[in-house]
């Protein structure tokens, strides 16, 4: 299975970082961006996307009665990455569309690996499979104090979820995974100060985003 | 995530083998016979075996409309398997009962890895997450032609699933894939030649069952 997936044609952007670090409102902002700026988007988000991808989405939200072990979340993520894979986030790259997406590979690493102590060569494998070996082009790491975070989500009572109870320890874990990440792959993923006005952060990633499209691609401004 | 498994007290026998085979009703059979001798038995069978587990297994079965990718399938049966040893199969087995499974873990290197051409290595190391280390000590592997297997389930067109539909050079490849494994581990893995009538292979199943009971609990002969 190690077929490389071509997407000479599109962009593939995610977005990653730890719970209220405000990845998801940036999404919406840079797609709208971009969008202004003449590009089609794809703005999605893990996991979910296909019908079977949202029926593994319930297993992990669903499931109060029943506790799941991690390598049990692991197997769904990484089911459910696979199906958003090969039925939405592909097939919008091969038409050349920028594809951007609230969480992807490395929220694997960070939470189910850093965070929960699963085998990293592992996770890394089976992310593979999951993608088909489909590799982000750039990531965005949203990256603020864990406590500025928790304190965020705390505001939104309506939105937390099963991470949200998890001890302020398992979030430190999950941000220090990330910034390893990001050491490791400097030339990929960008972090960005989280902990900051959303206006201020949206014009980071806007200017990192632009900038980052003009080197890659040296006709992007003569799409308008 | 090294942690091996402790289920002194109990017995843990599988049953595996292609379409048609029988041993799902070998199976209920082998557990009357057990519980007539005085043994606690449990018969399950997966996918399933929670709440969750048949979220899971719901996933492969009614998406007609969204293909599944063999990394997909494999990722939901192991996230099933890891639910099913967790709350149902760990669980009776540290109550000392003998624990029947209609599939484990041999069917995922069968049909994800020798007929979907799933890497077997990964294979095994997903499996060990699965199972947390938890390997049957008997495997019963219902062994048939085929066609034959074939021929029995086209008479069943109310169980048909989507495995009946597949090639008949996957369900070769399959029915080699665990001929191999049982080559491999002879010690555990016992063909049961399943071309017979239903009585004879009964009959056959029980004897290998209680010969294999005697030589491992030597006190089993007393708990009538």
């Amino acid at each position: 299975m190690a077929r490389q997936r071509s997407h000479t044609a599109g962009i593939f952007i995610t977005l990653e970082g730890t719970e209220g670090s405000g990845k998801s409102t940036q999404a919406a902002r840079l797609a709208q961006a971009l969008r202004a700026e003449g590009h089609a988007v794809l703005l999605t988000r893990e996991p979910g996307g296909t019908p079977a991808a949202e029926q593994l989405r319930a297993v992990l939200l669903k499931n109060n009665s029943e506790s799941l072990a991690a390598e049990t979340e692991a197997f769904v993520i990484l089911a459910a990455r696979r199906q958003h894979v090969d039925h939405v986030i592909a097939p919008a790259l091969q038409q050349g569309a920028i594809v951007i997406c609230d969480r992807f590979v490395d929220s694997t690493l960070a939470y189910q690996g850093y965070a929960r102590g699963l085998n990293l060569k592992t996770l890394r494998t089976m992310n593979r499979w999951a993608t088909g070996d489909l590799a982000p082009d750039l990531t965005l790491l949203f990256d603020l104090p864990v406590t500025t975070g928790l304190r965020r989500r705390q505001r939104d009572t309506a939105g937390q979820n099963r991470l949200d109870r998890e001890t302020k320890r398992f979030h430190e874990n999950v941000r220090a995974g990330f910034l390893q990440l990001a050491r490791k792959e400097p030339r990929r993923i960008k972090p960005v100060n989280a902990a900051r006005l959303p206006d201020r952060i949206a014009n980071d990633v806007r200017t990192l985003v632009f900038e980052w499209l003009e080197k890659r691609l040296p006709q992007a401004g003569q799409r308008k």
